[in-house]
């Protein structure tokens, strides 16, 4: 079935591209292996601050949910019918914001949003915790963006709704890391197994600063899963140490052989996947890198390697990319409204409004 | 009935407050006492401007109509269907905007909002009853809140469509008041009684400048209606004359005993209940209170006594307050929700969407 | 049929004005002239970009399109269910924002909004193309409004929506100029005609730069399309060159005899509609137009001229004239939100959710 206004996908061996050059979702992954509702009710009516609340089993059935929301026309069905959510964007950030909302009202929920954290109580010094409690009497779900890391758990203080972080600070963005597999996982389905042979296995390039950037912090985070799917990872920084202890420690703990490089030429001709991210976001400052952080359509790329980009981008991604299938940023953006879509019907509770005939759920024994 | 998603009040004698850290909400008043549909159907098609279009008949009536609403599931009846609300805030206050755009949404209103004069055509020099002309054609009612105290007026002009002052100047903020009111109900229901006896009757004391702060002007006013449950009213201000001639006036035609203070330490040890608000709006600037005029769980109150706050607050209100059951500021921010749904309704005239069987309304003969 | 809470219209001769102070819609039109469904299909699935991209015949459709939905109670049919308009205001404007958004609420659509470009990833450089890309993840249709010219150029690169232009820096404002031609059919329905007798023609007064203003610019380009019931053009302005070469040969090729002043004085006496236009649109920066280019009750006006202006006005228009029949600026600004649903429902091909037995449609052979 078919999406209203949506091309069908009509994909050939030279073009792995659709009409709309987009990487296909992953239909086959869903018949070969129904979604496990008993792995994806341990959402219920939790947050969601950080990454490491998932773990690979996760992962997956929120990957698997967003390609069947992705695949399946279920406004109808009016899944978040009544329910609230709350954009708080105390850090603006359209394309978030604008992702979320859109999901919302594809499912019939209802919005009610601060923009900008210029037009609030806080510009007049209310606590966060006050603001929490505020909360409670105006809606179902909080997704809130901050630019202090500690935001989020100030917020928690006073809050009994369940919570999605959509970036605090230098902290986490779990929803754009969720976003970011769910496209690897597009392009090549097989990493999600828990045996991949050497010769599947990628050689993965990250372009930022994970100790100190919350979407490749995230993104690092997540990719520790899929430790089996990883030949190697090469942290690509202009900073001396951009892991940092903790994180450090854990991609020792992981067993991945990685490496760091000041330098993406250096490695580009071996990496399979590059995470790029224009924008070092240090403190309450941003700064832009430089040259030896760019790619376009002239760099030495492997032929089927793919780049993935949380966007907003700068000039470190060449608009030159765009039409070849090394873009999987555009996939990977499209993806994050379906992703999600998955986490509020779980969170919210709301399989039941889903058209039942239709999709293939394992609601277990 | 209890709503989705709310857990029901189980309150005992030791803690009045319910799970959720509020007072219960009036469902005795409801049951001995059915809502007259003939008093609350006055507002219809009015505008909300002032507290004095009230009397104590039309406050009481709208506080049990905000009371059914609180206990009643009612969206599945689409109150509100069709109508939409334009929420005009000229001043930016996320608190008040987002309890009005909940209380619409929940209602199945749709909102078309100004989140701050920054982005209108006023901020080019439009007059405001060229804006009003324009509201005319796209909404149903219009929430306003502004800088000046003459804005309600000026938009008034060629406005045809009903409106609610959400708060002008130095001037009111009547549904902050009808709020402030329906907690006192909840706490004390005894003093909605034409007569109340003595040692029944509370010492109200207020922090702020009545005569020149919109949210305590109003309480101020609506607090005259409930004349028979005051025993004493003490200002509590650093201004020499904090009242003004008008409210001096209605304060000695009303017979309550009243003094003024410039500490609240001086009566605080006799105050039944203390109205606080933190911030003195004078003209166009804000100003904090000093020490003298702040409270903490440390603070030299009645073992009974309840504290209300409109909010947002600053350090005048301590937060080791929040979990006393001297803490009636989250009932009545909660509760403020439900006042707007029971303005909106009346205004709009919906009472014919109202679940019919459940609801306890004398429709008189 | 009668809008639910509009009052029926009962002009006299005397009086052309409705009891709200506006032309009535021109329901005459409609019944001796069914819509011409084969026509306004010709928008479907399309950008308006431009009025150049309007022939008579389609803004005739339009108008009696609009003039439907004026007279007709169709939210019932939801025409824009499921649908989500995406309104990007990187030039904020409360009106044409609020416009659209009602325009779409009433048909049942959703929306979501940038309302201001100073919360965008366009504030830390990201691309308008990128931007595009963007919304074909998140809406069904956008409404852009730019301070620069080029502006909707750049965002069609990447975009598969369809977009309105609701304002491109000193471009275009096509549905503005729209609901222009909508009042003034209001107002005298004979200028349709291809052929209009001489003592029916107009004689219309432009008080603006239309080379450099975008309204006035679609006003005059629409304009060109009736020529038959034009008598004379005179452009009143400060500039020396208000046309360009562009608008004058256009006008030169129409045969429309025309004129330059800059006195409104020298030919108001003369003139049958006067279309002002406060706001001078130059670059980044806007002026206020001098004393020789304002109106008031004491002007000297033909006794049965009207006046059209798009608002916000200043003080070139002075309120005094608003209670007069020379008043066709508020039903100008009603209309527009009619000629926007029109458009929407037209571009998203949602005919078939018009209540089929009471609407005029010609559907073709």
């Amino acid at each position: 079935m078919v999406k209203d206004g949506l091309v069908p996908h009509n994909t050939t061996e030279e073009n792995p591209l659709d009409s709309e050059g987009l990487y296909p979702d992953p239909g086959r992954l869903l018949r070969e292996d129904p979604i496990d509702l008993n792995i994806l009710k341990r959402l219920v009516g939790q947050s969601i601050l950080s990454v490491d609340q998932f773990d690979k089993a996760l992962v997956l059935e929120v990957c698997k949910f967003a390609a069947l929301l992705e695949s399946t026309e279920i406004a109808a069905n009016h899944p978040l019918d009544g329910k609230i959510i709350i954009t708080a964007f105390f850090e603006a950030s359209t394309r978030t914001r604008l992702s979320f909302e859109s999901a919302v009202l594809r499912l019939d929920g209802k919005i009610i949003s601060i923009p900008t954290g210029m037009v609030t109580g806080v510009a007049k010094g209310e606590s966060l915790s006050d603001i929490g409690e505020m909360f409670n009497a105006y809606g179902d779900l909080v997704v809130i963006r901050h630019t202090e890391t500690t935001a989020v758990e100030e917020i928690s203080r006073n809050l009994r709704l369940p919570m999605i972080n959509a970036g605090n600070g230098s902290g986490e963005h779990p929803t754009q890391a969720l976003a970011d597999w769910f496209a690897i996982l597009k392009w090549k389905p097989r990493l999600k197994e828990d045996r991949v042979s050497e010769a599947h296995q990628i050689h993965l390039g990250i372009l930022g600063t994970p100790g100190s950037m919350r979407a490749v912090n995230s993104f690092l985070r997540t990719t520790l899963l899929f430790r089996s799917g990883i030949r190697r990872i090469t942290i690509v920084s202009e900073m001396a140490d951009p892991l940092g202890p903790e994180l450090e420690g854990l991609l020792r703990e992981s067993g991945i052989a990685f490496q760091l490089s000041n330098d993406i030429n250096e490695v580009l001709s071996d990496l399979d996947v590059i995470y790029m991210n224009s924008i070092a976001f240090l403190g309450d400052s941003y700064k832009t890198l430089d040259s030896r952080y760019k790619l376009n359509a002239d760099s030495n790329l492997k032929p089927d390697a793919v780049v993935l980009h949380p966007l907003a981008r700068l000039d470190e991604l060449d608009p030159t990319l765009d039409g070849t299938h090394h873009n999987l940023y555009f996939t990977q953006a499209h993806g994050a409204v379906f992703i999600r879509q998955a986490l509020l019907i779980s969170i919210l509770n709301r399989f039941d409004r889903l058209p039942q005939k239709e999709i293939p759920l394992n609601t277990g024994n």
